[in-house]
């Protein structure tokens, strides 16, 4: 897609956005306010900006009086950019507020990893754990007439050097008739044993040569979605992805409640065929995308937490949930993948990502397996935000991790106004500090209908730097603006007005959800401060931080930290890796490596449990505050909150 | 059951017999000849015997005259012994009869070798190839929160010693309720791997100590019949031992018949739904018979021939019968039991006994293990006589296998009133050379329905020595009896006449049925000849002889050796086994031994394909005869010729 420049005035800011993006997006991105309250409908028709240089698709609505329309004036969140544009934004106060400035700071998001292929590659690491081998066998006659079996692992050894082979009775079963459809020439599925003096297991048996086409699957069973992406195995390109929610949502939507549903009589087995259900309607979508015969997939590689590899295998998780948290099994062997009915053919093999702990699980696993931080020397913080929070610190030499639970305010949940990261959610945020007005921007540019988890921790930070809030996020009294307001007793700020929403109310941020809202930033970073200091570190000796999961996507790293969600560190050093599950179960379908490598790093990760570590609550106490107790730690924020301070104290 | 004496005279014979037998049968024990065609139920009168000392139960009948009542005489085929008696049998020829006495011989069946458990017990095998292990483990605590499988695993190795543990995904299903059912203290069961180096296998976990309780099932699935022992595997006792025929009977007598229905649409289905319907109905009633718990019974052991063991698997055994004869495979690796239908619990494996080649089977290995002939010096001709034929030679040193086609006369089919082994079967026969009346056994004492595979061996075997056949198997036509006769110019000798039988006709052996017989008995000779041969030995180089099979049983050895079908052989070295194929199933449910040898004997086992070896056809012509072309290879069956015809010459 085409990048052009918006420049905004008289902030003469400049940044680069895509085509087709709004003016209200790229003010955002720029750090430039605009009072924007309705999400990019129009409808507030408070957006009103002056295009001085280029032109922009639409933005001319019949809520601009004749003149602003002769002017040039365009409501910002209607105007979408097509060419380089230079947008001058009113200054309707009469102090000098270009002096604000100073003070946005543009949107840092993390840089994004993907899955190194081509370094696997160059490393000669590009040897899938499942591989096939053709080979043309001379028909038996009466001189040899050694058994179908026989003569096939003789020829595995003659003509392929493999050793030490294993067959199933179903892979017998294909022989017979196999050999003799194409006169004896037939490809060999052969699945590679972890360790080196393991056995090659013999999966499979096709007649003819078959070696081109060889695909595995690459699956991570979340709590909320379920995604898949089909893999060539001779080139290592991903030729389909799909992704849907988890169908045992229905049953409760964190693992508690599924975990509580299963005890219930016959809720495993539903919960087993719930999860299975969607599995197979993913599966289902990328075979069909990627266009590949069912009879060439060889294997499916499955990351999930504890809990869904507990149901997925319909293995009772209810000790899960109860002191002192008991998973049945880290690690699981390979099995069909149709024992547990998974719609793919006989032969396919099912590999599970092992897990650490009840709440370190093979999601978790993965990623780190993915992103290669066991193999590497920076000291590095993992973070999986969602629910459930998951922590990994360590390099190389050393790892250690811990969860907990974040409560569901990162997922919209626990919030008044709060939604999932879907259309019509408030997903980023910016407020003049003068007037207090807000400008806000909505998933699909639609009227707004709630807040999502990313969009609440930028409102969180931006009403902390400007002094909306305090540090107990208490809002101040005395701003004299009608969008902060006590209803009930209870102290809120006014999003969005009744009409300019989607659902016929004001749409609002109450002290309420942001004492929330700090609870699970509290967390989160208390488990990172009891871990570190377990492992006799603090927070300042990470040298990267990792973030996965599908929060970590959207999230402005510098309001993450201002809320103290994550320490302070040069936002060059956050990396976001998006789906470390899916990641790293298509890590291992390329690489058998990772499989030699998981069994080393599961013995290595040392886990930790909260809920016995008795500072564990010592340092929640003192993240309940925005950003800590000890503002010291974050010397950032306590700069942009005193600049900010003096700002408007001036005005 | 008591033992009694019985003494016939005037030929001052005595045998022993056990309470209730017939005086007919103590006859032919003897080898003393007394009229009798109707098979015991007193029909025809004519073996009227005088009682001379002691009493019998029964034998007055109403076909004696009064005065025969009065002088002690009985119908011998009513008379049953209850205590030591004499028993004259009149001599109503003018000649000196007893001279034949001479002549007769007692049968002599062969010895019958039990499986040797206590031998097992002494030399300390008695190591059952899955045991069970009753541990403690400590309750998890926030301390110590390992997952429940490392727990098990670790303590598996800190109570019991037990490394290289490898679990399936449904023993770790079961693992978390059932560690705490019973306080963390829990059996585990063990299956042990064939090779030093591999891994121990747990198949189930249960609740307390059930360490107590453990059983195997030893099964031989037979073409014909089905056979299962309940074995204890704590005191190697067997509990419970049931039969019934193989249900795919209705698909065809033979396994070439068999292959044949599996060819057609959905006819592997079908047969393997019937053999493991008839399967699971034996062990029903095995489980019922022993009253075990079925949550207690860990392993089957299975044997069967090559065809029995692929339509069991349901895999297609079209090129059993085809050149050049390949099998899928002829090792098989463990299975859970469940997988192909069986009626065990989830947890239980099946072990397959290898097989050799197409024709001989697992159930002939198993023979071979139960024995131990592979562990012992002696050269033996191991034989397994059916509608096909196995034969084995070797020793410790080195095995030769190989199999022919008998044809169905051992098992009554091809012979006129040829019948299975069942009630009314003639099984036992004598012939007065003179005037050529019978002696006729049946099956349950009852009036003739047919003739079974020892009936007929016998009957050829006495004609031949008594001169009314020739070494061709012709009637001599001058013998001037009613007995011999002509009918649509097919020469027969009646057994039975028609109102002494329960088939309304009379029952017949004609030149047709015996040149069947020759034919068979030909077959296997030449068999053992060709293979002999082509291992560079002799007939008379055999040490020892082992039968295998239902058919071995009742066999007179001596007529066996008259007939050419056995080599002749100090009858004292012939060995009876029954039913080899269980036999083996069991010592390998008791002892792990013969799995790890197994592996060995299939490879030193050469298997000879007897239709690729020119010189069978050469051995089968000249086996021919009655013994044989060369009737020095049985100089004791000439001698007998000779004297039998030396004495009727005299009369």
């Amino acid at each position: 897609m085409s990048q052009y420049q918006v420049t905004f005035l008289p902030y003469n800011r400049t940044v680069e956005v895509s085509e087709g993006d709004s003016l209200i997006r790229a003010a955002l991105k720029a750090g430039v306010h605009i009072n924007a309250s309705c999400g990019g409908e129009g409808v507030c028709a408070k957006c009103r900006v002056q295009i001085e240089q280029g032109t922009v698709d639409g933005g001319v609505s019949e809520r601009l009086s004749q003149e602003d329309i002769k002017n040039g004036y365009h409501l910002a969140c209607l105007s979408h950019v097509k060419e380089d544009v230079s947008v001058r934004v009113p200054v309707e106060s009469s102090i000098d507020r270009s002096l604000f400035d100073k003070r946005f700071t543009p949107r840092r998001t993390a840089s994004i990893r993907q899955m190194d292929f081509e370094s696997l590659k160059e490393q000669g690491l590009f040897i899938p754990p499942v591989d096939k081998t053709c080979l043309q066998l001379p028909p038996p006659d009466s001189q040899n007439n050694m058994p179908d079996v026989t003569r096939l692992i003789e020829y595995l050894k003659l003509q392929a050097d493999e050793h030490k082979l294993e067959l199933t009775i179903p892979v017998i079963r294909k022989l017979p008739p196999i050999l003799r459809e194409h006169d004896f020439e037939v490809t060999v599925t052969l699945v590679r044993p972890v360790r080196d003096d393991g056995k090659t297991l013999v999966t499979n048996i096709q007649a003819g040569d078959t070696t081109g086409e060889n695909y595995a699957i690459a699956l991570d069973v979340g709590t909320t979605t379920i995604y898949a992406q089909l893999i060539d195995l001779t080139s290592g390109e991903c030729l389909g992805e799909s992704g849907d929610f988890n169908a045992q949502i229905s049953y409760g939507e964190d693992v508690i409640s599924r975990i509580i549903y299963a005890e219930k009589p016959a809720g495993l087995q539903k919960l087993q065929e719930m999860v299975i259900g969607t599995i197979n309607k993913v599966l289902g979508a990328i075979i069909k995308q990627a266009q590949v015969g069912r009879e060439n997939i060889s294997t499916i590689t499955i990351a999930g937490n504890t809990t869904m590899t507990q149901l997925l295998l319909a293995i009772d998780p209810r000790y899960l949930r109860r002191t002192p948290y008991v998973p049945a099994s880290t690690l699981y062997p390979p099995f069909r993948a149709v024992t547990i009915g998974i719609d793919l053919e006989e032969h396919v093999i099912a590999m599970l990502y092992p897990a650490i702990s009840s709440y370190v699980g093979g999601d978790i696993v993965a990623g780190i397996m993915g992103t290669g931080l066991y193999r590497e020397e920076e000291l590095t913080l993992f973070l999986d935000i969602g629910t459930n929070a998951e922590i990994v610190i360590g390099n190389k030499d050393w790892l250690a991790c811990t969860a907990c639970s974040a409560g569901p305010a990162f997922e919209g949940g626990g919030i008044e106004f709060g939604m999932r990261a879907a259309k019509g959610a408030i997903e980023d945020f910016s407020l003049d500090p003068i007037t207090c007005e807000p400008m806000l921007a909505t998933i699909g540019d639609v009227g707004p209908k709630g807040i999502c988890g990313s969009g609440l921790i930028i409102m969180a930070a931006v009403m902390f730097e400007t002094g909306v809030i305090n540090n107990r996020g208490k809002f101040n009294r005395e701003l004299g603006t009608e969008r902060i307001r006590e209803i009930n007793g209870i102290w809120e700020y006014v999003l969005a007005w009744k009409d300019e929403t989607q659902v016929d109310r004001d749409i609002t941020l109450s002290e309420i959800d942001i004492d929330n809202l700090i609870r699970a930033k509290g967390a989160v970073y208390s488990g990172c401060m009891t871990l570190l200091e377990e492992v006799g570190l603090s927070m300042d000796m990470i040298e990267r931080i990792i973030l996965a999961g599908g929060f970590g996507s959207y999230i402005d790293l510098e309001k993450a930290m201002t809320i103290g969600l994550l320490p302070e560190i040069d936002p060059e050093r956050v990396i976001f890796i998006g789906n470390g599950s899916l990641m790293g179960a298509r890590m291992s379908s390329l690489t058998n490596r990772i499989r030699k490598d998981v069994v080393e790093v599961t013995k290595k990760m040392t886990n930790f449990e909260l809920s016995e570590t008795p500072s564990y609550m010592d340092h929640y106490v003192a993240a309940m505050f925005l950003p800590h107790t000890e503002i010291d730690k974050f010397p950032g924020v306590k700069d942009r909150v005193a600049a900010w301070k003096e700002l408007t104290d001036r005005v």
